[in-house]
């Protein structure tokens, strides 16, 4: 049987959240079924999932909000009490940075102050019933400070875990990690951590997001996050890449011979539909392939 | 010492060859010079070098020039004789393709056709004092017959190196590649070739060259092509991806520690060069992300 790999789909909420023009609730349902008809089974749908929305959510896929604080949180439940029995699964999401600098500018918090908040938080949800994921954003580099200690990245993953986290996901904020690196950082939270506990968030801004998957691949780990056609992600400008793009992870993933359950035909077409949405282009590589043959998406090897 | 990769540029023949503007000639020599001025060590100038290029050309590069038959190996001697005894050293590159159908639709012969040819231009090309660099295209993929048998391409390397090349590039003309075949490919050569004398040419068409290059790493290989900003190497369309980006190859590189001497900020101004000469914006991400950060390129790590 082969391997099996879980794409987590965060082009939703990290991708159409950094839109400058607001996609209409309908069109962002139309990208979530898109997506899990593409046979995606985590999608991070949004940072707040309203009432109407939860009823209209495919089944069969989890589906994860991200909740910034404890108001975050009672809004998450009382919207899936109000969508009533039938809701899909949904999972709770918090964050951190490991940059003290990054923190206190993007939620006005240091670590510490922002892990008094999640001692509280985590384990809140979890009474409730919530499985709650970590993400730990600049593992790798911050945009103010430079250079990041691994060890930081050691010290908040086993604190998240030791909260009840199911899983921290180790963001590359900026796209500056090469492959040594992530090794690196992985060797040193295998130590402390399941390969399951983890996953890795590359951003592509210099087109190495790829090969720090593989790394990961290497190391054990199964589970890697990426958005469609590479939304979202980006801090600087158009043009520039931030997120890995769900094609083409699941481009390679299929190549080496990786199960996903995804489509990656339907994924391309999910990816336009994504396009039209923001209104521009997307910079997924394989999406901008596959628009240029006009053909149906070749894997590895097979007649083009 | 840190290990030392060869970043083999092949933009101003790769990717000038394949513009629809024609650059014109003091354009290329200036292409060619910011490349040299980077740091580059080895240039993949022309398929034609012209006798008033030549001692234009920066000293301590060794420029290479495309042979496709020994008309052009005559053309190019002709052209180092009338330069004189000054010029920068200049070796040629023959080519073949693994794919039957390529070689066909690409130079009108038969791959053993091609062979007969290259047994007579290449013994003849180093009895006249020239090094000659083989290039062998489909590798992984062709885009008439799909998926390629890896042994082909043993076949071919073996007797490209048995003809006297000192080095084959193994070409993923299509861009499909993903780290397991490409591992497969190179464990095969490596049984009947010396790392040193295989070279990878990745295309990032769906974002998969680096993590091609980090198996081409792991095996041992030492050299690896790229092209300034991503320029040519893309048989589809604008917008999709051919070549790797050169400056995404030194990224990867320098933050892994291997030492090239390229000065990363420097290969970025020549990106913009690039960009300018052929009047679009390519799609090389470091060279995307520094623009859009509108300062000097960041090291892996480095505050940015």
């Amino acid at each position: 049987m082969a391997p099996r790999v879980t794409v987590y789909e965060v082009g939703p909420r990290d991708g159409l959240q950094n839109e400058a023009r607001a996609v209409p609730t309908a069109g962002k349902l139309a990208l979530v079924r898109a997506l899990a008809e593409a046979g995606l089974s985590r999608i991070e749908a949004t940072s707040f999932v309203s009432p109407r929305w939860i009823p209209q959510l495919a089944d069969a896929v989890g589906y994860v909000a991200l909740v910034p604080n404890a108001k975050g949180l009672d809004r998450l439940q009382g919207a899936l009490a109000r969508a009533g029995a039938d809701h899909p699964p949904v999972d709770a999401a918090v964050f951190l940075s490991a940059s003290e600098t990054h923190s206190r500018k993007n939620i006005n918090r240091s670590i510490e102050e922002a892990f008094r908040e999640l001692e509280a938080l985590v384990p809140d949800a979890r009474a409730r019933g919530l499985r709650v994921r970590g993400y730990v954003s600049t593992v790798w580099g911050c945009p103010y400070e430079g250079r990041v200690d691994p060890l930081r990245a050691v010290a908040i993953v086993e604190r998240l875990l030791a909260l009840g986290c199911y899983q921290v996901s180790l963001g590359d904020t900026i796209g500056v990690a090469t492959p040594n690196q992530t090794r690196l950082v992985l060797e040193l939270l295998l130590r402390v951590a399941r390969p399951e506990a983890l996953a890795l968030h590359m951003h592509d801004t210099r087109g190495t997001a790829l090969a720090n998957v593989l790394v990961g691949l290497e190391e054990g780990l199964s589970t890697f996050d990426a958005s469609i056609g590479g939304l979202g992600g980006c801090p600087y400008a158009p043009g520039a890449s931030g997120n890995l793009a769900t094609e083409d992870l699941v481009y390679m993933l299929h190549g080496m011979g990786y199960e996903t359950g995804v489509d990656l035909d339907r994924l391309v077409r999910a990816g336009e539909l994504a396009e039209r949405l923001v209104g521009r282009s997307l910079p997924g590589k394989t999406l901008q392939a596959e628009r240029a043959r006009g053909g149906t998406p070749a894997e590895a090897g097979s007649p083009a």
